[in-house]
């Protein structure tokens, strides 16, 4: 049984006339699916986040493409249309273009584009599984991770980037058990990966994000494995806000700070840290939860989506090529 | 005009008939008051967060001794009452224990003993304000601040602790800001010294507590502030969770640190912060927010109310006696 099949749950299931995704908006309360027929199922469901995390949304638009000529859709403006949902993820216009280069070749036949979106899905499932692979000789026996946001199967087309070291190790008969970082403030840790472990049944324990630095006091934490959602040439980290201070806890303890994340994260376009544009997103989403007020009306808010590891607190960076030291 | 005054609203408000509190669990939505005419109603006060605050607790139970008196109730029985209450905050204890003292010397005389709960509640003021002012002169013009949980006006019987010393700084004509940590899993932070810095136009703006390294990072914290829970003698501060995190990211960014709190916090009988017995807080402060659930059900959380910072990272403890370099 591969580990895939372990997992029970697919974020992506392609049944040929249609892409059946789970939607995480639901999460934790419902597992509910999201049937994508047409192009503009697609587009709702990456613009409304049906769908998150880059290599989940890479697939998605890829699928997205097929189906487009499948029903004999103009081929562009589907592809401008599922462009325009979530500008900043790379791995989307990365799928779109591919599979447009493709449609180009073949003249936009169905079948052809069909496959490419499948091994598209296929490879970023094998490049989890490598991840996992490399990332889990890191991870003794007795382990406690320490993970941030979500980086799992829900995230990508396969079992995960930081959550697939997890699974890997755990599934080899390690006993490991992991503290899930809440992740204000949409809260995906809370939300998305203790519904993934628990799921599976991977020991775990939520935390508030403010915990953590009392665990790694009291030697609770044998390390800290974080996704990335951009890499840059010289190997500084744009994560989830709060990736950077957990980095810092981490050197302050001694504890090692690992980031796992597709080879396509590495932008070599991308000098330092410093040049990444870090996205501020809309007050609300601190001051309200879940539609309730948790703060005087009006109150100014300052919030950050990212934020920057400098490459000197990272001990290691596992792509699917194998693990690098920064 | 004084500090007290420019703060515009009264935590505990003594009308010799009942005291009138502001019902902190109603802020920052509603401005209500719960008035105090009974033992009974200072009972219900502090056990149900009406109240909260190592020091604004001290003040009510205070208060509560000088109604029963006048009631003619049994005195010994209202102090095990409002000793039972919250039995961990240190202040209450010490507060009713010398009410009772007095009461034995002045055989339960209502005047006197009404005069004695002023006078802690005054000393409590007076306190506040010596520790504005010392702490203020370690706030520089342009500073910015960032405070975590509330340590205000709505903590104390004056103008705050950690609080006292911005608006200190603030009415001194200091063109001050403060960053104001939103505290998870209870919010206090977001509830309460929002609500209080808005109330007096104190610029502020209210963050996830993950963002408070990346704001380090980008120069853009010039000291952190906190209130404390209990010192111990070698200066390791308890306070609320969260604390030790920000300590451990002052010494990295190398941003001074500093402790604000009634010389009453220190615990000379305490030898160190390993003494220190941390409350553990039900799953449903961080699994449910609002009667929101954010997390899976019946999923495993570690909740510690409170952390250790260790004396090696504070800069300064600030008390009403003066400022200490541990």
């Amino acid at each position: 049984m591969t580990i895939e099949q372990k997992l029970d749950f697919a974020t992506l299931d392609w049944k040929e006339k249609y892409l059946r995704i789970i939607d995480q908006r639901q999460l934790p309360e419902k597992l509910v699916y999201f049937d994508c027929y047409e192009v503009s199922d697609f587009v709702e469901a990456i613009k409304n986040l049906v769908i998150r995390g880059a290599p989940a949304i890479g697939c998605t638009a890829a699928y997205g493409i097929a189906i487009a000529a499948k029903k004999g859709d103009d081929l562009i403006k589907a592809s401008r249309m599922l462009q325009d949902t979530r500008p900043t993820a790379v791995n989307l216009s990365w799928a779109v273009n591919r599979m447009m280069n493709v449609a180009k070749d073949c003249d936009n036949d169905p079948l052809i584009l069909e496959k490419e979106a499948v091994k598209i899905h296929n490879e970023d499932a094998s490049m989890c599984r490598r991840i996992g692979e490399f990332g889990a000789e890191l991870i003794k026996d007795g382990d406690s991770v320490l993970t941030h946001c979500n980086a799992g199967a829900l995230a990508t087309g396969g079992i995960g980037t930081a959550l697939g070291i997890v699974y890997t190790a755990f599934f080899s008969g390690k006993d490991i058990s992991v503290w899930v970082d809440e992740t204000r403030p949409m809260l995906q840790g809370a939300r998305l990966t203790a519904w993934e472990l628990g799921r599976v049944k991977v020991p775990h324990t939520l935390i508030c994000d403010n915990v953590a630095a009392s665990l790694m006091a009291k030697g609770k934490v044998d390390c800290v494995i974080t996704g990335a959602d951009r890499i840059a040439a010289n190997y500084d980290v744009a994560n989830k806000i709060g990736t950077y201070n957990l980095a810092v806890l981490c050197h302050h303890h001694k504890i090692p700070f690992y980031v796992a994340a597709p080879s396509s994260t590495l932008d070599s376009d991308c000098p330092d840290g410093k040049s990444v544009v870090i996205e501020q997103r809309p007050a609300d989403e601190v001051s309200l939860i879940k539609g309730q007020s948790i703060a005087p009306g009006g109150v100014n808010v300052y919030n950050p989506a990212f934020d920057i590891t400098p490459s000197n607190l990272i001990a290691a960076v596992i792509t699917e090529n194998g693990i690098t030291e920064p």
